[in-house]
């Protein structure tokens, strides 16, 4: 129901990820019941199947760029909308079952994004370890705990929930790097305006020609209105078949990204609406309007209009 | 009053010329009072002071040009709107106080765009004739009445009303130049549309950049908004200072003209809407829109978007 | 012959006219033979008749606006090349054949363009005089010279050349109202960049629609070149078809200038070069480019093209 | 050394992979030495530090969309070119270590991306057995070939490098699914223009608005540049900023992405070229150039601008 919030919270598992810590900074989701998914087609499914209220996913990574399998699934199937944005500092740690020295450690258990991530850290401090690939950070916590491996790069929440000692915080070689989840729900009214907002969209183009990604630019362009992201996916049908998706600043309910969104559906063969929902801050203030595009130079030019038209 | 018909008209004098051609076409003009004026200024402010109810001026002629008193009378002062378009031949007679053979005539008087249009004509069936510039039409056919010259190029209606002679018809080198009219009133609910209306702005503009301008082409182009017409004349101030002048394909009560007419109120220093009126048949039919720009789907399009801020 | 300068200048006539004063501006006419024409198409056709070497006539009037029969001439017929701009302030005189008080004066000759520019200052100081339309500003002075009219207004070299006593000077009601000569030449290597040029082109679009507008204001923009005027003129094939006359700001010469004009032959069903010359200074700085649309930007991105070809 | 086949290619491994099978399709691998690499960053470097002569790694898959990681590691470190693609079909065999009846078979071990691609089939052809992730196709054969697993999702080369029975042939769910190679050397003169090429590029822009995105597409849309493909990856400094990937139709031997090039590298932050190369022919056509484009266009238009700058 509108404006109850979610109590039922599924979301990317294992238990002990980032996602799970993305979850956690959620206020709802304190008195909410928590329950990990396998994967994030999993996460939605049960979204959509009505066994849960809202789905907790990661959408991006600053260092691994776009989760594919996050964006097509909101693109595809029945339609969800992103109601909040929750963006974590990706702080990995090196965790093993039980506090031990660094030149001791022979392999180091983790998932390839993660290595990827802290390589350099890995190479100064444990040159001697061999890394072994494994599914995800949690495997990899799990795997240090029963001692298969001898220590796991995972997220501090992972070294807890496994009973870990952390041996090394802050191990990642880019300290700024960030993850960029998203909580979903079954449609419903958006959140109301906050002044800073984001607006997703999946567009699909009817060519994928550089004039039609033209038009497209041009109908925001046109509305002021600031694109902040853009990620292509195959739509699977061949190589050179995209869907487009954007996250533009502004909310559905405003005058701006209202006429370019209608703009879009004119031109597109397709546009998907994934959600209104406050940016979250990254200490930036939020970007300003160009002259002649401040919501008080829509209504003016919304006035004026109605004058014309009736020759007052 | 709205909705009541206009009954004293004023129109570019003097008696005889082209506008009173262009007046008569008029339904209305048959039961009015039609009063010449001595220029297109004096015919305007006869129309702000309430003189009249309606005015008959010039606006182009397909080979002349624009007429740039009538833009820049209705560019400035109070503002005035365009209810009606007319698109009159320019056919011009020769004519003579009498009946009298060509090869007689050894001066002709005519207006210098009149003689500009007849040029091959005169050279070949008059060459032992002087060409007098005068300065109208109707100017031409006086002289002609009262013998100061030979004959006169001048329109038909002149021909008549100075009782001539015509010596010769459709003298113009190319038969199918016209001239294009504008019937003028008070501010007021423009005539409502036809599905082939034309809107005539004044558009000034922040700077005279070509980024300026581009963004003024854009704000149409991205509603489908076609552009007719565009003239530009000096604001006076200083050379590089343009008003432009521009006619579009629709009228202002259209969802999509008016979101157009919103964008350039918006982007532009000054935005003046100068009217919406039918557009006066020329044989070719209305330009098509493209896809995506027809009027179902810009309903569709606000439809749409209805759902999304509701959440339905 | 390229390198010589024209010694044998034609000017839109008659003598004592604006156009004469611009064309004694111009250094070399001071050692040459000028003759007036009795029209624009006349000066051009002596020019294009090899009976000229060069010839002035006016392109367009801060208050008036454009000289259509100058461009009408420069768009159409043997093409000819602009190779020097002239701006003149316009300042009128009143004259009369001998000194006499503005009380006594009961009628004036002027060109209705002369009039209009100095409507007001005759209302306050000669209210008691009619005004008499004539052809030309030197046709008012011969009248007033002839006593004819009372006065003339007039230019003030047509007061000097027909002997007429000044009564009052600067009499415009806009102080700063210039005119824009061209001098035109048959077509040669242009005159060498400064810097601060322009080139003035004239452009046929394949259909008068906002989409081929913005296409070619688009190859402008690229390019970073600046549009300092555009106006419009009819084809004279019918309402609607137009040739825009563009002025840019640059030099063939230039790479970006070259790369535009490149653009728009491609695009455009036709495009004339008018020249490219010194800009007349106004004291306004030349303006400058956009962040990488320097020469030096252009030069860097030829040199990495070249670098990119050769795999070096 | 230019014009010399490279001889020693790395490429993606381990062995028995699509890359391996990629690779087999490049007529000048049949008499070299081929290597794999245990990640497209080894294969990369193994290339950048001399020793091989070519590098062949996955750029993009159908379903799958972009490898991160081959975009990443062409936009950084020393430059490298792509002077070839390959599309392979991706068809996906279940094998296992002897001829076994699908009733039998429990597990089945898989790359997640491999069962997600053929998620339908197993679901309907083993629907008892278990999917086990495991981190590559070749890896899921080695199991299959130990009897860790029943049975394996892999490339036909793997089951045939690891000798297993194929169970099924042609088990994704999209026949049509695809993966494109790019072969990489290091920078030398690129392959000679066809007439169906793709030119690849990596551009940072200024700041990643939707203006600056506008830009570059316009610098390709003014030339005639098709876009086929537009990917972003992260630079890793902060969210929202990316890297933006391009495939645009043409060589960089041509007039007209020359002219592309150099607009890009104008207003752009930075562009790295990152080769022309054949397109892989998919059956289409080539791409037909708009009205003006053409290669004959740019040559005419080269021409005439000669003649202006003359004045001949």
């Amino acid at each position: 129901m509108p404006g109850v919030p979610p109590t039922r919270f599924v979301y990317l598992g294992p238990e002990g990820t980032f996602s799970e810590q993305a979850l956690r900074t959620v206020p709802a989701a304190d008195r909410g019941v928590l329950t990990p998914a396998r994967s994030v087609p999993e996460a939605l499914d049960a979204l959509r199947a009505g066994e849960a209220d809202a789905a907790l996913v990661p959408l991006e990574n600053s260092i691994g760029g776009q989760v594919g399998v996050t964006l097509d699934e909101l693109a595809n199937g029945e339609p969800l909308i992103i109601t909040r944005e929750v963006v974590l500092p990706v702080q990995f740690v090196l965790a093993a079952a039980d506090d031990r020295s660094l030149d001791s450690i022979r392999s180091v258990a983790a998932h390839p994004q993660a290595s990827a991530q802290c390589r350099r850290w890995l190479r100064e401090h444990v040159p001697q370890a061999t890394v072994v690939d494994v599914l995800s950070n949690a495997t990899a916590a799990i795997g240090a705990g029963t001692g298969e491996f001898d220590a796991a790069v995972c997220a501090a929440i992972g070294a807890t929930r496994y009973k870990l000692h952390v041996l090394a915080k802050d191990i990642a070689d880019n300290p700024d790097a960030v993850t960029r989840f998203a909580l979903v729900s079954r449609p419903g009214p958006p959140p109301p305006p906050t002044g800073d907002d984001l607006t997703t969209l999946a567009v699909y183009i009817a060519h994928d020609r550089v004039g039609a990604l033209l038009a497209v630019l041009t109908e925001l362009s046109v509305r002021g209105v600031n694109l902040t992201r853009i990620e292509s996916r195959p739509t699977g049908e061949r190589l050179g078949r995209y869907v487009f998706f954007l996250d533009c600043g502004g909310h559905v309910a405003e005058a701006q990204m209202g006429e370019a969104l209608q703009g879009l559906r004119r031109i597109c063969a397709d546009v998907r609406f994934l959600g209104s929902y406050p940016r979250a801050s990254n200490g930036d203030p939020p970007p300003r309007r160009a002259p002649g595009l401040s919501d008080d130079d829509f209504t003016d030019a919304a006035r004026w209009l109605a004058q014309l038209r009736t020759g007052t």
